[in-house]
């Protein structure tokens, strides 16, 4: 893999990278990695084939560039609205139910990122240790403010992104069939008291 | 995809169906569905070319049964040693250990299983689905025996196979730098009384 892209430094850059990472996530979402085409993601993006190599060297930069920027673009979804709630837990319920719209809207998140598992494995496993590491830093912070146990760790991080992931897959990209508010409410009382009576 | 294979009726059969299998989780966990071959297989399993086409069509009939295979597997090892425990929690506990020990002696499960949801969608789909049923059944038995919360259903069912799963990809695959039991240990505890301080 190459490096994934440089960054633009006008407005304009900022426009057509934009159209070519919406217009790849489009691409490989629906055909996958093999199947895609430079060329075809600058015709859905309506950018030229040279603009495309102003940023990107290769299909393999640009993949690896779009997997940094979905994973980007659940955090910056996600994360405000967790912080915006005083409580811990009640951020974890806004968020659960934020990222199910959110994957709702970009069915294809899935397939790329875990696409990414076999075209880009240091991508695949930055994407989930990034992801892990905010979560083990948001809990210690929300532990000393006495909101949650005091002993959370990476394990619990783990497990509660796991969690995540496999609600957004079934109530985000395998069926729309129960209201996210529904869910996240559930999860989130789950989450909060445990599996016992 | 065609039929994912026919069942032996010989002892012999069995064992032969037994090392091509094997075989099939050795070569596609290793290469990938695409770089593997029928005859690269067979000659790791030690078993005729003619043999192969008795009990499989293609490469994508192997694929197809090796992932219910596997899911079987999974089912086989941990089911038994979860169903072994009177109480649901502790079963979760030691379950999850036992999964990923399983995990760390095929680290080339998720490679395979995460695979199939591109070559192969339906058993991808299977694999969870199934996983999840079985899931919502047993909750719902030990939440009539008072074992658990007595609103279980499917979310909680999603939620907790996506936390193994996820503890499977961290503490079995991707490192061993934790104790087992002490992984299932921590997120026992964590599924039996939630976050809350």
């Amino acid at each position: 893999m190459t490096p994934a892209g440089k960054t633009p430094r006008t407005e304009r850059g900022r426009k057509t990278l934009r159209l070519l990472l919406d217009a790849a996530a489009a691409e490989f979402g629906e055909k996958g990695f093999h199947e895609s085409s430079v060329v075809s993601i600058t015709q859905r993006a309506g950018v030229a084939l040279g603009s495309f190599y102003t940023y990107f060297d290769s299909k393999d930069s640009l993949f690896q560039a779009l997997v940094r920027d979905m994973s980007a673009q659940v955090r910056n979804t996600v994360g405000p609205v967790m912080a915006a709630e005083p409580d811990r837990l009640d951020g974890e319920r806004k968020g659960l139910a934020e990222f199910l719209r959110f994957v709702r809207r970009h069915k294809e998140l899935y397939r790329i990122i875990d696409e990414a598992e076999f075209v880009d494995p240091p991508s695949y496993r930055a994407h989930y240790e990034n992801t892990v590491a905010g979560y083990v830093a948001s809990l210690k912070v929300a532990a000393e403010k006495g909101q949650v146990r005091s002993d959370v760790e990476e394990v619990h991080a783990w497990a509660i992104v796991g969690m995540n992931v496999f609600l957004g897959l079934r109530y985000g990209v395998m069926g729309e069939d129960r209201d996210a508010n529904e869910v996240a409410q559930i999860a989130a009382d789950f989450l909060t008291h445990g599996l016992k009576r």
